[in-house]
């Protein structure tokens, strides 16, 4: 025992002193507060029955755990007499006898039960599954639990998806640029594939298995055709065929002028026998590559990108031409619901709703609609996209941006479960009261028989993969809410902060407080009260909202802000544009309603007078400049929370993350100081009492012009 | 005795388990092969009097070189009865009682001591020197020299650098492309500057240290002239700063049409009085930010970039406007002899000579001209540029390209050291016999007061630093080759080896073997016999002898090897081009004589009909045929070689540089089937006996167009 805590003191010296550039994710397996814990013996003496490249995975992972937790030491694989089961039925006795049909049919296809049981007076743990994949994933569990020092249930842990396609979206460019993308460029090193396979992609598929997600989308949006030829479909093999034992499934982004890029045919109209024969004869060379291809992924008609518009096809007839050449392989299509004209014919915030809403029906039945959380375009705040409700003979998933595009690139830290939990708990009323934005994802509320979960990654190059150390907690919080869409924000954040860092709650409880009202404090400091789309051109890196002109009304500030001297806000009630009349009559009714429509959400759908008085009797003005103050002030704060954390976390972690909230706490004075004057000019109004005087004039921000601003590719 | 034993095996086997991804390059500080060596007692008993952060950075370094040798301890700092004493002069008595004035003398301002000595029946060992960079340099060498199971010779082991500035280029744009770079992005993040100075840069800073290199310029030659205005001075000065401590200074490249660029002169001609205060002001800017900044590194001239021509100045008059400006600082101005004409009015190997030539004289004290190894352009093998030896009053440094932008790119392993060694030991005859290039360089030929050697880093975000593991022994042989010039190949290959993996004799031997005749295979398989200048065109990735038109001679293949059914090769002697005249009578007359000219260089400076015999009695074009397969041989072989050292190495880096050498062997195969077919159509000769047929026809390799091909930026 005084040997083995020895052994332990000098493991943990050892990790402290390690350098963590925290590549581990949260995987970080650190050793355990208690060495004497029971899963020492546990993890010790393993069964895990068979031969295959998940259950290797599986094996590997126990070793690297129990390595992590107590030491390094042989794992004894496949003791005689083993403590730690984890089999699928018929593989071992123990399961059969341990587990009852009804136990194993809940399961469903990726489930998994973790379960105690006592055998010749011993106290042993199984984990069981109708597939490898959920033994993965138990696997996972029990690591997790161990590590957070939860308890595994005398009743058992029994744990299945509420979602069946958990997809991350990388935006990432054939040549590693990626849109969007605030780390480094892509992980995918395309150049070196398909003869080099990196340990990256097989770290990248084993943080995902951890977390559930089981798709990946390798390729932006807005697409290269390149990628559908054989050059690359040999390249997409390699990374689906190292991705495949962790059960995670490749998506292409598909061209929809693909037949004529790379086709050679003079047009991509769906209605085309030609065209439709050439997408068959694609996706049957695809399978070939890849059997199990999970199928495509479209932006059309959106942005530049082509689509069915361009030959007076409806979304539907042109989703359904990829659809039909998927389906006898199993294979769906992700068809972004992001359509929008160039023209700006009418409120941005109506054209998705408007363009989907009457075809509802139309899609084929392997077709899923990818809509966005909101409506505009992954604004730091948006109310729920109205299109979710509304579409219920057609299988809606969300769209969630886990890259931080609006919400302060790599250095603001955000934890976005709060804003995720927000648009998910949010009532349709679509079939009545509690019909949850979640209950149509999970596909409960119109019995879809498709569900999926996207998010927009955030994963680069970065040593920690995701440039600010606590965005690896978005990604981490996107795999929990695809696996539930009910799992509450709070418990995310605890679980990922005591994989990550450690179980000590000196550190865990105030970080966690800080995690869960970081999302708050971003859009204070920069969209308060509804305000929407006032970042700068292009880039989107810091305020503009004096961005107006240059023939896209769309992506201008002053078109979603719209102040004069008379006031500020974007009128979508019935006087105006009527977004608010794609909701439900009961959010119309609230929203609607000054006295009852919330104040989050006030300026998104109502152009009010800067005198107008807020609830708490505060002029609007006033409300205005006291949330940005408000954000600034948490941003501030913040960095002193973080420095007082010094003793709990590793030094190359500690300065990593408080050189980001500095310059986090040095942003939001920019946003605050930078809207502040700008819409004072028509407020003509005083800074209220506890606002901070702007050090500079407008002049200095609107001149203000960061160069190469990553991203923007 | 036993227990330490144990921590150590339990040490070593976390040192196997751990993933190892490479990052800490030639710093592993992996356990020692003999756990109860005298080092263990020597480096936890250590006095580093004195604080600073160089001082610092050697308590910090000595610290994690323990704890990977002998597992986690805390270092007694400052003992009292200390067995290691790392001082300067008058810091510490042992120093003072220990050492001569003679001793100290010779070490000058950056070399080190490091001597044993006793002292109450004690073996102590001290490093003492003339600056704390000095004992920086001194402890990472006493560090080395324990890892490879070296002893300190009795003697003591006295050394200093033979050249004044060891300088790597980083040819990184502001936008994070590298051109020419095969590693991943740019290491340095410009948005993120100055406020996030990220854990790498300290890291790299680090490396070069343990190498002795002194100076980093961290911007592309091809320069934008925006890393000279106030925004970006300030992020270059966060680099400075973060790179002091380990005693490296910034430069930056300068535009020479900044004046015009951003600082609105109508001119940027460098006898403009105005031009030449925009520089001095504009330099006095740069030192109140970086109050030791190293200076400029200027390409002018060349592919596009301006200077001194556009004026009609003299090269020397462009380097003198900025060397006046950077003077009074003690600043230095490196001036790129890499200028040539884009209407290529005469062989571009001669260019350079003739524009430098006659300037010789011309240039201020503080200038140093740079001069590529070669007078093309970094080809697999080039004789060395006639500029050196031709300009005994003008001080000209060495440029080594370490990234393989003609030698394989990311996936190619070619160990670099034999190739610069060969260049080195070149002998000019400038002053008779032993004339070596090295002394050019090291100042001792002609006397000058400057010394500097440049190297093109190699470096990216690549999770190991150089994309090819064993690339990492391209930048390590560049640092040795700077501190000494006279350092041998082989010594550096198996320093590094042994620093890097393990000192087992079992790897340590077979793979330097390979890592010192793969220069020459690479060579073999891509430009044999003097051949140059073949490669595809723009990205230069793989085969390229058809490359021609387009309008620029210079830049295309059959320019260089100007074959036709008559025969192949470049007549640079007397009949043709001359460029052979710029070289000393000794060389001219051995080069110029087909019986004594080297094999090595035959078809550089000479036209040869195809049935010409070689001196082994085959014909050209046999032998040409013969050398390409003995590259793609000697390919093949190396994969074999390395598939049995499985058990020396982490399986991490076993996989990775595994699936290199695979794609190296097969990238060998295309060279040869390329050229072989290419050059066939002339010589229309059959393959030798013992040559491969081609896989493909020529139109295939002709038709093959990678796409995205990294480093073209």
């Amino acid at each position: 025992m005084k040997k083995s805590f020895l052994t332990f003191t000098l493991l943990l010296a050892s990790y402290l002193l390690m350098a963590n550039d925290g590549y581990k994710l949260w995987l970080q397996y650190y050793p355990l507060e208690n060495p004497k814990s029971e899963y020492r013996e546990i993890l010790g003496n393993a069964r895990v029955p068979g031969e295959s490249p998940t259950l290797s995975i599986i094996k590997t992972e126990l070793e690297i755990a129990r390595s992590g937790f107590f030491g390094p030491a042989t794992l004894q694989k496949d003791s005689n007499s083993p403590k730690l089961i984890i089999a699928l039925k018929d593989t071992d006795p123990a399961i059969n006898k341990n587990t009852t049909p009804e136990e194993m049919a809940v399961l469903g296809e990726e489930g998994y039960l973790i379960k105690k049981f006592s055998e010749a007076g011993q106290n042993k743990i199984l984990i069981t599954a109708n597939s490898e994949i959920g033994l993965l994933y138990g696997t996972f569990k029990l690591l997790q639990t161990i590590q957070t020092g939860e308890q595994i249930p005398n009743t058992g842990l029994s744990n299945s998806p509420k979602i069946k396609h958990r997809v991350l979206n990388h935006w990432d460019n054939l040549d590693r640029s990626v849109e969007r993308g605030y780390s480094g460029s892509s992980i995918w090193n395309w150049h070196r594939l398909p003869r080099h396979i990196d340990q990256q992609y097989l770290d990248y598929a084993r943080a995902n298995a951890s977390l559930g997600i089981n798709g990946v989308s390798v390729t932006n949006v807005n697409a290269n055709a390149l990628v559908l030829t054989p050059e690359y479909l040999a390249k997409a093999k390699a990374l689906a065929d190292a991705f495949r034992p962790y059960g995670i499934k490749l998506y292409l982004t598909a061209r929809f002028s693909s037949p004529m890029e790379i086709g050679g045919l003079p047009t991509a109209d769906p209605i085309n026998a030609e065209v439709q024969a050439w997408w068959k004869e694609k996706t049957k060379e695809i399978y070939q590559y890849i059997p199990d291809f999970g199928g495509f992924l479209v932006k059309a008609d959106s942005e530049g990108q082509p689509g069915p518009h361009n030959y007076g096809r409806t979304q539907a007839e042109g989703a359904n031409v990829l659809a039909d050449a998927v389906r006898p392989y199993g294979g769906i299509v992700m068809w972004r619901a992001f359509v929008y004209n160039e023209k700006t014919p009418d409120d941005r915030h109506k054209q998705g709703y408007n363009e989907f809403k009457k075809i509802d029906g139309e899609f084929r039945e392997n077709v899923i609609v990818q809509v966005k959380n909101g409506a505009i375009d992954f604004q730091p705040r948006e109310p729920f996209h109205p299109l979710f409700g509304a579409m219920p003979k057609t299988p809606l998933m969300m769209e969630f941006q886990i890259t931080q595009e609006y919400l302060g690139h790599d250095t603001h830290l955000a934890f976005l479960a709060p804003m995720f939990e927000e648009t998910l708990k949010s009532d349709t009323y679509a079939n009545g009261k509690g019909s949850l934005v979640s209950k149509v994802i999970d596909g409960s509320l119109h019995k879809y028989p498709l569900t999926a979960m996207a998010g927009v990654a955030n994963i680069g190059t970065d040593r920690n993969w995701t440039g600010h150390h606590f965005h690896q907690a978005n990604w981490f919080a996107f795999g929990k809410l695809a696996w539930d869409p009910e799992t509450r924000s709070a418990d995310i954040a605890e679980e990922w902060l005591k994989l990550t860092f450690t179980t000590d709650k000196k550190f865990t409880e105030p970080i966690q407080k800080m995690m869960l009202a970081s999302h708050e404090m971003v859009v204070n400091y920069m969209t308060p009260l509804g305000l929407h789309h006032i970042m700068a051109r292009g880039h989107h890196y810091g305020p503009g909202p004096w961005v107006t002109g240059g023939g896209r009304d769309d992506w201008t500030a002053t078109y979603y802000h719209k102040a004069t001297e008379k006031g500020v806000g974007f009128d979508r009630t019935a006087s105006g544009s009527d977004a608010l009349g794609q909701y439900a009559p009961e959010i119309q009714k609230e929203w609607g309603n000054l006295k009852t429509a919330p104040e989050k959400f006030l300026l998104w759908f109502h152009h009010l007078p800067w005198d107008h008085r807020l609830a708490n009797g505060n002029t609007l003005w006033d409300g205005i400049a006291l949330h940005y103050q408000k954000g600034v002030e948490e941003a501030k704060a913040n960095v002193a929370i973080w420095e007082s954390m010094e003793a709990h976390v590793d030094a190359e972690r500690f300065k990593h993350v408080l050189s980001f909230m500095k310059i986090q706490a040095e942003e939001a004075v920019w946003w605050r100081d930078a809207c502040l004057l700008y819409f004072q000019q028509f407020s003509k109004m005083p800074l209220p009492d506890g606002v901070d005087k702007p050090e500079h004039d407008l002049d200095y921000y609107l001149n203000f012009n960061p160069k190469f601003v990553p991203g923007n590719g």
